[in-house]
């Protein structure tokens, strides 16, 4: 969260009271140079290269193969603006790509391209957090085109291997295909993520129900703030992929839309989960306030018992430690060990009575 | 749950990353072989029979008869991946099948398959928990297909018995009505889960209000997951038959419509069922929590009452003890008792005030 | 509920795994006979008889007289299945019939029944408990059947009354008249119930805010589920009326459907009012649970300043109980009633104090 | 509610179980006799007479003039019917017309009237109570009848002395515009409640943040009843007026429409208002339940203070007041004042150990 | 809040119960005068004047300029009523322009004008309050009209400056275009806004984590405040822009449908970020309201060591002060010392015991 306003606080300052389609990058600050990778291939084709004119794509979109433009690096605003010259992208899609605020949308840009936001979701077993990270794919009629912010990890690399090592359908469906691929492989590693969160949620839950601790509280909260960021970026993608399914768009074979159909069906069960860590976490929260309450009672038991014994016990010797004249207890022979004994006798009775109270 | 994570776990590892309609089985371990049954049935006649080759029941096809196939474990993957090719199913309704995971779904393959998933559930009175079997049913244009994991109890045998013996309507119906037969079968068993739910959560309730313990919040805990599990079963089915009754499917009769009406109604119930649960369950929780602060109060009243009879008796007691060379009631002859019969009247003053205030 | 759960433990011995369709009674056993009362009146007619054989009431189905058919106690599933042969009633309207669990629906059986499953409700003062009756009324072309379990009460006896006395509108009416007689009946009902459940729960609510004790947490939750028994047989209502109204039934008249359009008005009205107590409800809880904090409050409070006041002084005894051989006040002559005088403005000094935080 | 009840009272025992259509008054019993006004009107013409006998308004209703007739006094059943008999009204709407228990509503009766119930509300400051009043106006094709029950007020006054005054746009207007009049009347008064209330509501809330007292939480359950009040009169307002805006009635000209779609507008800010109010309500009980939580802690910091400072002071002085013959700090001259000195340690040590605890 | 009532109450004696339609300036009093400020502009042409009299803009409506009339101060009402015959506006319009209570809304009025009402949200640093400002706006054919509240600052001057200097695509635009910048304006401050929030929110969520203090649930209810009133302004927006995206207004090209999809994108944001910021409000108060428990959990644990360890002690230096003739231990020689030792021994004991137990 912390990190978000950060971000935030570099929309305020870049790209507030600017004018409209005004092209600003709104996200970290980068060191590296940004790598765009060109690929073409069709069932029987497969070439890949670093390139850096945009030029050396442009006959590729004639041919009989399928075109696909990796650009990892968003922050060098101007590769982006060149390539939306190229494809004659909208400038509003162009901004939407450089805003890594931007939540998850799909937007269709006439019948030339289908325009999605997606958020790649990894989770960081150090800092036990959920890191989001902004892609952008643009589908046209022959050619998939996806923007990621540079990270550790490249995104895409398992469809990279897959369609270099010939293995699965990506080598043979249209475009598409490989954009659901792309949709396909970030959908299904919110899986993933929420098994690793799940295994880290029922470590707490065990915790919390066997020896609570004061700071459990606070950690909940962090469980529930990770895994409202899962659900920032998984709840549009119901509505996104609904609508893909439902309407027709000429982007999307007929043969595709069952792939889409079964990336809804993720979805949903993406967004059951989520539901259901949540209501775990709010019962997890009840048991733990629950048990303090519990604590809290034993803890007056234990007072109250102690008290409860020990006022007439020392009463009763300060009765004798008086200093009056004429007492004549305090002459008898015995009266010290009867007053003894009349002390254990009340002692017993006590504790019988908070034993019968469940005191004890 | 823990066992769910167990095969979630599964998910990452067997299924994450591969190419999409990859045929992978997601779940547990199984060591017994799968068992296919060929049942094939009209009105007169009845065969029933275990088959390895699955070119016997190709002709049935053709036939007057109607030909149910019963998968018994579906954790060989190669035997459903032929019964794919036999009957040319598509290849993401294989992974559903396998995905058992997955959850309940009602999908239309053309005019050719109507595809369902379906959750069957099983009370295990040892464990006082709910288990939760995935059943995958085909239904074709004279065929129904149900899949099923190994388990010790077979879901399918009522109907197997019915068949058999001829009684009911099932032998005299099309594929479609034995088809509905076994979606009537589970919906009719989630009653029979939901009783027993219900025995055992009225015994907690009662016990609860009678006499509560530290552990009580732990148990109603479990039992509301007990209750998200049949929830996240039968929830889907509403949806799910709701459709199907709207439209008209080429595969249901008309006079089956009917019939799966009435389904529908007994889902809409067993809705009804669980949101009264989820109720019963919040209530008896507040009456815990409540319970937890009436004894707390009456934990502090007894305190209370002890501290405020003792400390006042003490008190006078410790003024008579004092060392002062003059201190005139010390010596009155019958200072001591006036003093101890004072006492007795602080402590009787106490005690009404404290009877007044309803502190005992 | 415990009730409710016996007749469910019914439902599993009796009914779960059957075929689909047949006939067994869901419901107390009872051992009254079935009483079937045939009445034929038009604004001329009016005739009334207790029938055995139903042979007698197909001629009046041709004549222009409205017959209503009323069978008291559904226990007797022969004299069920006979009406269902006699009428030609669909063998899942029948088991609606009998399953006394089933909750209130409406079901177009094509353009000749309309059948309806309500529940009578009746306040029990003894028990202060809210008790359901099920009823099951079918609207043919000039005929309705009424259903009814066999209870002290004859739900319908104000309808015999006015038939036989001529008031009011009914015997004027046709069929559709009299079947919204029925619901008008069962609806009105609904109100009075509410009432009496009004004034039980406002006499709660006022013995809680002025003194609140343990058991009133139960006697609230009990409250809340006797309104649950309401709203069940209540909520169906809103849909099953909204739609009746809507669509076109040919067995409904123009003129009847304004009357409807009433009874709709008052469901939503009885859906209100139950949504107000139910408010209601929670807000008492509300109310009790801040008066065990203010009571806990109090309870501290004294024994706070209990201890607080009478701590200090017991010191000071203390000091001057011990035995050291040099302790110059001891020897003051005036010692003993100086002490004595500060403990007195100790004292003083320390109720100020306590007034002046609001303990006392 | 109390008094709500008692109106209830009157459904039970006069209403149900009649036949329906009887009309019956429900609601609180009257000695004044009803008031019926007859204004006749145009831009040109005003007049307006007290009447008996409804003949001398039959005329009107050919003139070229608006007609209102206005009944102040619901409780003589008489009149109510003679009217109903003069301009045609169907039973039903005379039912709801003295039915004092009906929430708001709007039916058309074909081309020929526009029926509304409404609620008049009115603070009464003395009792920091809402007051309702029933009101009911029927729109004709150039008349208006207006209902409302016999209060010290007369709602409508505004409208005659606008109408007698010739300011506003009333006069000049159709019936449709004098109908929108008395909404806008009525809804214009909800504001005006909702200030008054919402200026009790922030003093109660200063007082609450300031000084909680432990009769504050009956007095914000009061608030909320009250407030539950206003929104039963407002909310189905929105349904009523959202529907009337979007059909076309013959009897409302399209250039009122746009008046009504700003009644419906402030109807929805009346709404916003009283959810506004409703969530301070909730937050101001969480202010009053944590206020009552930070006090029990401090009472309790003050307690264990005082306990635990007194506590080992009283313990020493016990140990020096033993009678043991061997003690040799007794005998040691400054024995007393050295004891005395540690004690001052032992109190200012633990003063800084609760300091730093900031239990003081 | 307080401020909005100081207002509603103007309402009420201002507004209320006056003829519909008639204008009336409900808002805070002002001495300024209403500024009004023509701008006239294309492509190539830019011009501004502050103008007293309306005709000065009459015959720019008949150019190929795009006119900007902007009414900074609507507390004259002469003026917008000047304005509202000079283009003939709506009496309606012209009462919400004046009415600084009325909610966002948008309203079309036939093709003529679009209505729209907006509020501007700045966030005072001093105060850490949320003030808002009233903003209408009027799109014509070729014109739009403005109006603001008189304010410190000029809502609308990141406008000029880009007017003016020429940057943007706003000078290319029609008056559409111009419009929308207004309304983008609007939305992205509602960014700043509630960035500049969430920085105060999360100081106060930390400081509540690691040190919560008695007045923090007061502060919190004041966040929650400021929010809601953020909410109010937001909400209504989403549903405004959703209506003006579907359907087609005459007055909106399609190349700025595009834009305005974008800004109902930002709504969108900006509701999902005032949710989160509501969910952690509420996560705080949980926090915050566990924290209290723990601390009296820790504050009884206190008290119940010191008393558990202390009493015990102190009965037995009671017993031994007790003055019976025969005490043997007291004539012992070590008698003394052996009671000291005994008196270590329970203090060790009970300090592992409370060890034990999680108590210190």
């Amino acid at each position: 969260m912390g990190k978000n306003h950060k971000k935030h606080g570099n929309y305020k300052d870049k790209k507030a009271f600017t004018s409209p389609g005004t092209l600003v990058y709104v996200g970290k600050h980068v060191a590296q140079t940004t790598r765009i990778k060109l690929v073409e291939f069709n069932e029987q084709f497969y070439h890949e290269k670093l390139i850096k004119d945009l030029n050396h794509c442009k006959p590729a979109l004639n041919d009989n193969k399928i075109v696909w433009l990796d650009i990892d690096g968003i922050h060098e605003v101007q590769v982006v603006e060149d390539i939306g010259k190229h494809y004659q992208l909208h400038a509003l899609l162009l901004e939407d790509i450089l805003n890594t605020e931007q939540k998850p949308k799909l937007e269709h840009f006439g019948d030339k391209h289908l325009f999605t936001i997606l958020k790649m979701l990894q989770f960081n077993p150090e800092l036990s957090q959920i890191e989001s990270e902004h892609v952008a794919l643009i589908l046209g009629e022959n050619y998939v085109i996806s923007f990621q912010e540079i990270h550790k990890t490249d995104v895409f690399a398992p469809i990279f291997t897959r369609l270099n090592a010939s293995i699965g359908k990506t080598r043979k469906g249209k475009a598409d295909y490989l954009f659901y691929s792309f949709c396909d492989l970030i959908v299904d590693n919110y899986f993933v993520v929420l098994e690793k969160f799940g295994e880290k949620l029922e470590e707490l839950e065990i915790k919390i129900v066997e020896k609570p601790e004061a700071g459990d509280q606070t950690l909940l909260y962090r469980f529930k703030r990770e895994l409202m960021t899962v659900r920032k970026a998984a709840l549009p993608l119901r509505d996104m992929f609904g609508t893909l399914i439902r309407e027709d768009s000429p982007l999307i074979q007929a043969s595709t839309n069952v792939y889409l159909r079964d990336v809804y069906d993720h979805i949903l069960q993406i967004l059951d989960t989520i539901e259901t860590y949540r209501e775990m976490i709010e019962n997890i929260q009840n048991i733990y306030l629950t048990n303090i309450s519990n604590k809290m009672n034993s803890v007056m038991k234990t007072l109250t018992v102690f008290t409860a014994i020990f006022m007439p016990l020392t009463f009763i010797a300060g009765i004798y430690g008086m200093n009056f004249d004429n007492m004549p207890e305090l002459h008898h022979p015995y009266g010290y060990f009867y007053t003894l004994g009349f002390m254990v006798l009340i002692t017993i009775a006590l504790w019988i009575y908070f034993k019968w109270k469940k005191y004890v």
